[in-house]
């Protein structure tokens, strides 16, 4: 975007307060980067929607669009086609929740969900609460409304509720404007958050009277254990993020919130100035490809691409990195997150990685305050197993050849150990 | 949406402060009314795209996936595919403005730009101006990011310049953040701004340091007269707003902005947070059509499709419209704006319209303070000649009604005559 024209800004001093508080979202500026042929790229989660049979898409459009008509090329209603909130109700009662039409509105992706929930509840300065780290589109999101994000950490269990209660306590009457959870295959962390940890969560959700906002892209995704309840199934109260993103393509830029009644008018009428209404013209196109193809056989085919994928990436850590590094182990989804020393700045080492011919996401991106530098978000979804063997064997050298420089100054005695960055 | 279902809102007192200041769309809210089938409307700016064909569509989608199969199903760039900015360069050089690929972001429609420009510019308090009456979904877009809207009034030739004048020396220092302005066929107010009035525009926004925005979705649907030069096409630094859904169909939600590269960065920055990009698929399908469909002759045809609706009103609201009416005469777009005297409430009246089987919008929807009552926006685009002449007959009664009474209390001396009520 005119990188090569470098403009004086004669407009600077015009711009609104938020500007200052937002950042351009690193991985999106490595996209550029990313698209070097020999390039393999870690950085961005893109599902792998060549699996996804082009001729069935093509086909559901045809269908569409003579079926449906005009319907699918006017304006429609803000909330969405009554036939694809249907459909959404359909697939989250598959996922252990009931909810009926009224309470979903169709939005541009679960991002646009995400930024209509900020407008709706965030004045400047408004406490919100989410795990840390957490994800990174939901920081851009937020942060264009100027709230004070609190992160609460996580262990491999999830948010540790230890942590959340005592922020909570410390936050006292001041409270939050809602926490906000990825409860399955954290991205980034790729964590998943235990029923138990659930349990609690919502329980001090009660106690403190904070709305929870329950962000579930990566559900239908599990490679391995049982399916953990939503959140939304044990709490009628509870928001609900969702998305076709990765169970058919983000190129259609379909998502869906589910939220009480009175919150939700308030999200349509932040969605009616956003952009009067969504695609009807994408509604249909998903409402036939739901209706009328296999889609159930692409997202088994789609979620075993991802495991391999998954086992893939870790087999290569385990043979490739470091012995200072940690990392998650996912039970589904598309992210493994990777801790290295507290000495190590993954942002720093990006552009030798991208001069070695691979991509990653730094951590900092994922907290609101310069913290994760230490760490990096590695996306399994995109490239195939023998790329990501070959992409973690060459991010493995370049993390090496910082690492025995480092080992030489601890030796020394000139900065403190590796233990310090154990998880 | 669930008003059948009156819930307590137990999180009232946690909404943003900016929700205070946004109403739902009244236009919008009549939707459903307007659904009825025996209901004539003139409410929504809904175009014909009946006269779209399905077909070509549904060929262009097909055709477009089978050419870029993964591509139109996954995440896109934030600021657009390079091909349809392309395009949007070619017929904004119809038009008359030469810009590059490098200076467009396609948006979720025009709507979307008004949301981003709004979330660019404005803080709370910040003033901005429009014309009175203005586009009621711009009005609904800034109104999230509680601007302090001054609305100068139009005539026949457009925004008055004297009067935009006085107010910006009433500003003063304090200025404001921009100048809207919807220079074609105005929304709702029916009437183009003279090039002569274009010219003045610009000068003040120069000597007042105060860019312009320009909104421009029907610029190319001219029924006479001359084409005047946009104002982008005047002065590089202009803010130019364009959409597909007038042109082509609002159901795949795609339009664009134009603006100097430093505006841009900001605005794609907070198109990153509100949706992370646009419909890919939505992109291609544009640009198939575009490509190879016979698109404009399409637009020839739906031209003169609103002409001849345009041409059915005027001559029914001389007919059956009471002789207290007065009414802009468009040279193109969707609506005819009706004066009415001051003493004649129209958004009281709508009620008693859909009695009678006819919808129109409120005047006062147009405005940001309440003014405007004694008006309405009809829209001629969507209702055919024939059901057009029923439609205004009914509404003639309805309105004839109304002024019986008053007629007789302005006999009888108890409130002021109709002259005032004259433009």
């Amino acid at each position: 975007m005119g990188t090569a024209r470098i403009v004086f800004d004669k407009w600077g001093g015009r711009y609104a307060e938020r500007l200052s508080g937002v950042r351009s979202s690193a991985v999106r500026d490595l996209f550029a980067a990313a698209s070097r042929p020999d390039m393999i790229s870690f950085s961005g989660g893109m599902p792998e929607v060549s699996e996804v049979p082009a001729f069935a898409v093509a086909k559901a459009a045809r269908e569409a669009v003579h079926e449906y008509g005009s319907q699918a090329l006017q304006y429609g209603s803000s909330e969405g086609r009554l036939e694809i909130r249907v459909l959404v109700t359909e697939l989250m009662a598959e996922s252990g929740v009931r909810v009926v039409p009224d309470d979903v509105v169709v939005t541009a992706g679960a991002q646009q969900a995400l930024d209509l929930l900020a407008k709706t509840f965030i004045d400047p300065g408004d406490v919100i609460i989410t795990e840390g780290p957490t994800y990174l589109g939901a920081l851009q999101a937020f942060s264009a409304y100027e709230p004070d994000v609190h992160c609460v950490p996580m262990d491999g269990d999830g948010m540790r509720m230890d942590l959340l209660e005592e922020e909570l306590k410390r936050l006292g009457p001041r409270g939050a404007k809602f926490i906000y959870t990825i409860p399955n295959f954290h991205n980034p962390a790729g964590v998943t958050m235990t029923a138990e940890r659930r349990r609690r969560l919502l329980e001090l959700s009660r106690e403190y009277d904070i709305p929870v906002v329950e962000d579930d892209p990566y559900g239908r995704l599990r490679f391995e254990g049982g399916h953990v309840k939503p959140l939304r199934a044990l709490d009628d109260e509870v928001i609900y993020l969702g998305t076709f993103s990765k169970i058919f393509a983000p190129g259609l830029r379909l998502g869906w919130i589910v939220a009480p009644q009175p919150i939700l008018a308030k999200v349509l009428l932040m969605k009616q100035g956003a952009d009067l209404c969504g695609s009807a013209f994408a509604q249909v196109v998903a409402e036939r490809y739901f209706r009328s193809t296999r889609w159930r056989r692409v997202l088994q085919t789609l979620t075993q691409t991802y495991a391999e994928r998954r086992d893939a990436m870790l087999a290569a850590l385990e043979e490739h990195f470091p012995p200072e590094a940690r990392w998650t182990h996912p039970e589904g989804g598309f992210f493994v997150w990777v801790e290295l020393p507290p000495y190590v700045d993954c942002a720093n080492m990006l552009a030798e990685a991208v001069e070695h011919g691979v991509v990653f996401a730094p951590g900092d991106g994922f907290y609101p305050d310069g913290r994760g530098r230490n760490c990096m978000r590695l996306a399994f979804c995109f490239a195939k197993p023998e790329a990501i063997e070959e992409g973690i064997r060459r991010l493995g050298e370049v993390l090496e050849d910082r690492l025995e420089l480092y080992r030489a100054f601890i030796a020394a005695g000139a900065i403190e150990g590796p233990e310090r960055g154990a998880a």
